[in-house]
């Protein structure tokens, strides 16, 4: 808590930064020295929030009808100054997060996250993912439009790619048309400051109302319950803990508010015994590179890996163990992510796991954990799947070791839903018929089903999916990576049925707006007018 | 409450008709003559919802990866034998729900829900609605696929059309690659025995899996909240009354279960000073055709009708009231119908509105109600806005009569979402400042939006949209009618990522299945193979 004398930052309300109202405030820590950055930041009262959703909902109403070029240059815009200000983001977030500069903060994350701005943009300015449809002898139209002001909830993993205020959710959510309350995660509240300034420079320069975007920091719990099922919300995206995640959900779900949730997901590898036998030293140096990378603080982090018992899996295990004790421990994003990797290694061991190695805080600089490797019996998965399903978000993997085929097909009925699952299998074809018993059921648990590879890629391309089953997120139809397809999270169907031409928004008018706009026209794709003969 | 020396009629479970392992059951009644029907029907316990359950998790698994062509053969076959054995199915209905046999049954649902089977078959078909989406130089594919069983729970107010083994909720669900559980209605077991008949009939003809459908009568509710909720379900469709729906909603969303519900919609009407000037006699016609029609009990019927203050509108409403107090009085579905309608105009009448006609039960054969049209002003519906959108599911209507234009507004922030909202303006232009005042609020809550014209007609086309913000439906982005859109509720979004090619799922290989399937390959939409050179 802070004292009146501190300065404290300023929340974005309205189009403009202003003093919060709120007399409670915190302050991000340095995860490798522990203490507090200089920095203090308010807590919100509802009196705020409730301030910004009525501006959001001013502007909702203001760029509703407004052609996708418009949001496409404000996002552009954005993208072209986050690049700019790329050293100073950087540094910040190095200090907030401890991630690594290089080669994660400057050449993998903020390049995703400026060219995600930029693949939202080309998105918004195209529009075919809207489905603008026309039956034209009853004139009836339908489209995908904006759903109205959109809560963002980033994580604290991803400073930039999935920042309340610039990520994922950010760019979907503006893309589809929608003004966004960005509520930034308390560990990193100064590089989402920073991102917030730029994106409301770039709302002034491209003519976006007050309200477009806006930023607080941090709510009380009910505030926050509040805000995602208040009236004039449209939806809400939320990334982080499955429990303040569910409460939210249910908060949401009360009153009918879609909420699109990532919430937990362990990310099954299952590694046949061809491929062990093939190439197990390749596959371990793999699996060992995926976990441990960024203090293996990744969603589609790798942290159950199924494999069967005997010799060669035995080896295995030593030699990722090994691995997994020489490589060096990484500084965790905060005190709660070392809580909370604790606490899991409490709960897998009270559930019967036994220690391959780590399993203890400390081994590195500031909040740290080793490196740690557990293990179980399918039999012993097959008992206690909640328990052995906790999430150990971190440098952390459970191995369960199967006696048979039939324990592989069963550990795999067990599991809970996820975002990823892979399959290892030998090249020489020796372990399809074990792959055609297990994929059926692994299928329908996971959004994403990988062959031979490690799932802590997630490239922002057309075809990934980055959802799944429960709790890996609320809903397995969507997905929050992935451009269009993420867009469409936050729209909502809308029919003009008899509506007059002069009335229709301009996707659904008999002249397309562009030539390049794919719609469903009298139960044909085409680019174009409506025909006129008919 | 049955006694053990009846006849109580089968559920279809597993492939099989069989005695029901239910010791209760229950009756359907004819609502003309008050007089329970013939036949005895079971509640199922939740040992026999279980094995429906396991059954049609079996069937999922071997369908799974059929081509559409198999479930578009099932519902060609189904669609035929409804067509076939109509004369018995019209007859039953009619005795079930008392909806008269021309031109509703014969004439407009009976061909309308073969028709729907037709449509889903050729989706099924064509398939290019589960958008796949192959981006080649990373081998990401994705597409949306069979979500797993869905249960149907269908309404009481169309015995065909909506019908839990028939109806479109049933259609889209197959179509997607589902096997369905249907849970009958109790007002009319006959009507969906026999559709059940005939669905069976036609999954053997075509070689569907046993379980692929399966049917039970009725479940009680803690039973009905362990089903939508079983980690085997996909999802679930559910239309029908707000409370029940609510419980289901709950239950389903408390494990991220997908469901589809249809809730309560009051479908606004506004008619604007200039229309009234206009053409009001001719909109008199039209309303009170659209509000007495089958009684009142669709989704879509207009409860709500604003007006502006004035002379015209007083004129206005007592024609209403003289059509409405003229029409012969029908019979409603069944007897909570009824009570439901009377207990609606208590709350409108104890939250001050008036009665231009009708408010008692009688006035009619069986179970009914006089035509009923209420009034109040703007500024008390503003003051209870939640209890004057009671929905009175029937032949009754709620007149608003606001004082000013600011009033139309305030009367559109306080709704509800709605299925569906109409505008009636002036021909003349004169009314279209108010439209542009009005419509952006009404926008936003309501699926469709209609000019001059009542809501009550549902056409199925693929830009329909039959579904909107909540409590009309629990997720704006989806609807239950027009296909291929309403078919996506059943899918779930499926990625493979370095998937080796000949386990990929036919429409994703890089040689397209068919000529006819699009496909988003490499950000491009084309019909054909993934091109070869790059």
């Amino acid at each position: 808590m802070g004292n009146a004398t501190m300065t404290v930052q300023q929340v974005l309300i309205d189009g403009h930064w202003t003093a919060s109202a709120g007399t409670s405030t915190f302050q991000a820590v340095n995860p490798r020295t522990r203490e507090p950055l200089p920095e203090t930041y308010p807590i919100s009262p509802w009196s705020e929030i409730l301030r910004a959703i009525e501006s959001a909902s001013r502007a909702a109403a203001i760029v509703r009808d407004w052609s996708g070029d418009r949001f496409a240059a404000f996002l552009e815009h954005f993208a072209d100054r986050i690049d700019a200000r790329a050293a100073e983001l950087i540094e910040m977030a190095h200090q907030e997060t401890a991630l690594p500069v290089q080669p994660r903060l400057k050449d993998a994350e903020l390049p995703r996250t400026s060219n995600q701005l930029r693949q939202a943009a080309a998105a918004a300015r195209d529009g075919s993912w809207t489905e603008p449809t026309i039956d034209s002898a009853p004139n009836i139209r339908s489209m995908l439009r904006p759903i109205g002001p959109v809560v963002v909830f980033g994580p604290n993993n991803f400073p930039f790619a999935f920042n309340s205020a610039a990520g994922g959710d950010f760019a979907a959510a503006i893309a589809a048309g929608n003004p966004v309350i960005a509520k930034g995660h308390s560990s990193h509240p100064g590089t989402t400051r920073i991102l917030a300034e730029e994106a409301q420079l770039a709302a002034n320069e491209t003519g976006m109302p007050a309200g477009f975007v806006q930023l607080i920091y941090r709510t009380n719990h009910d505030d926050g319950k509040l805000l995602v099922s208040h009236p004039a919300i449209g939806a809400s995206g939320y990334t982080g803990s499955r429990s303040a995640g569910s409460q939210l959900k249910e908060a949401a779900d009360r009153v009918g508010k879609p909420i699109y949730l990532e919430l937990s997901s362990i990310n099954p590898i299952y590694i046949l015994p061809g491929a062990i036998r093939e190439r197990g030293a390749a596959i371990a140096e793999q699996f060992a590179t995926s976990c441990l990378m960024g203090v293996g603080q990744f969603c589609t982090n790798p942290g159950l890996i199924v494999l069967k018992a005997g010799t060669e899996t035995e080896d295995w295990i030593r030699q990722v163990g090994e691995r997994f004790s020489a490589a060096p421990v990484g500084t965790l994003l905060g005190p709660s992510v070392q809580s909370h990797l604790e606490s899991g290694f409490r709960t897998l061991v009270s559930h019967g796991a036994t220690l391959v190695t780590g399993g203890s805080s400390g081994g590195g600089t500031g909040y740290c954990c080793q490196n740690t490797l557990l293990r179980v019996t399918g039999s012993q998965f097959i008992s206690s799947p909640a328990a052995l399903q906790t999430e150990m978000f971190g440098n952390a993997s459970l191995i369960v070791v199967v006696e048979s085929d039939s324990e592989f097909v069963g550990v795999t009925h067990a599991l809970e839903g996820n975002l990823t699952g892979s399959l290892y299998t030998a090249n020489d074809g020796s372990d399809d018929g074990l792959y055609d018993q297990i994929t059926p059921v692994l299928r329908q648990k996971v959004g994403r089903l990988l062959n031979d590879k490690m799932p802590t890629g997630v490239a922002v391309v057309s075809a990934m999916n980055h959802g799944g089953p429960f709790p890996a997120t609320g809903h397995p139809g969507f997905t929050a990576v992935g451009i269009p397809a993420s867009l469409k999270r936050f729209t909502m169907l809308q029919c003009y049925d008899g509506v007059r031409p002069n009335r229709l928004p301009t996707a659904l008018a008999d002249q397309s707006p562009t030539s390049s706009l794919w719609r469903l026209i009298d139960g044909c794709r085409i680019q174009g007018n409506v025909p006129t003969t008919k």
